[in-house]
């Protein structure tokens, strides 16, 4: 196995520090400690702090991805099922951090959205992507039966894509998964029955 | 009136600047600059940081105080129609500020809550006080007959509290109170109906 190279450290370890201590509260240096780099390395890779940003967005993207594809939309499983165990894995991987850095994708949005328009205007496009496996799910949960005919799929896709930022954020105060178990009860017991 | 003392001026331009810019980031040095103090003002009357984080969050909470008073715990007012009440007020306000600068205890929860114990333990506080004006609201609900006996009152309000935290943050991403909307029709339409 090559060995990583000087930008593949500072992405994936700068991702973990950003993760848990936010965009702004993760300052360049340290990034760099943590990848165990020069300094000169960061800017030798990345022309800015904002660029950097984006390019760990895109990789936790991934991740996110895939969960949404093994998942959402997996058309292999029943649709409302795909969308307990998507909730239910978000949780777990959450908990096992003790909830301590909640969604890469909230806490970006509360702390540099403000700061950078580029990284603003990937966070919605990324939002609007998620919601749409969301409403790809529903609207199968309708064709199957499993919810009535005129159920507004796009609209409480949205719901589901805020009210889980939400009790991520919420999970985060309270360094528990609480919130995430009860949004996925009203939301099973009150929105799709 | 009394001329407004330094440490007025920084409780008021730095609430302003930190719920902009967020806790991390906005420098001491950007909030003596906002209130117009010599540098020195901050680190007599402060502290540190978090000490002054903990004063506006405060400040902060005075207000949402007030809104909760007239609103969810308004017995003068039938129950369900206080909750919507609430939810328009906070939608309207932000909605001023075109989403950008969202909730301050949400913000604060995104950013600092891994820096600062202090600062989460009082963020659960205040979620927990939220909730309980909540389920006050809605158990006047269940008691004035316009929500089923058996209905989860407490379960419900920390939904609503950890959705409106959501609503927040991805009308803070779109720049648009949409979410707010959405997730207020849904709550009325399927949850309280």
């Amino acid at each position: 196995m090559p060995k990583p190279s000087h930008r593949e450290k500072i992405l994936a370890e700068g991702l973990r520090v950003v993760h848990q201590h936010g965009y702004a509260g993760a300052s360049v240096r340290d990034i760099v400690k943590a990848a165990g780099v020069p300094q000169g390395s960061f800017t030798n890779h990345f022309a800015s702090k904002e660029i950097f940003g984006l390019e760990i967005i895109e990789i936790y993207l991934g991740n996110s991805r895939k969960l949404m594809s093994e998942t959402l939309r997996n058309d292999a499983l029943p649709p409302l099922k795909r969308l307990a165990t998507y909730i239910d894995t978000i949780r777990d991987r959450r908990a096992k951090e003790s909830m301590r850095n909640g969604c890469l994708f909230g806490n970006f949005t509360a702390e540099a959205s403000d700061h950078s328009e580029l990284i603003r205007l990937r966070l919605v496009e990324i939002f609007t992507e998620v919601q749409a496996s969301f409403a790809y799910c529903l609207n199968a949960a309708v064709k199957a039966g499993d919810l009535p005919k005129k159920f507004p799929c796009e609209e409480v896709a949205g719901f589901i894509v805020s009210s889980l930022q939400g009790a991520h954020l919420l999970g985060k105060a309270h360094r528990s998964p609480e919130p995430i178990d009860r949004f996925k009860k009203i939301l099973f017991d009150f929105v799709l029955r």
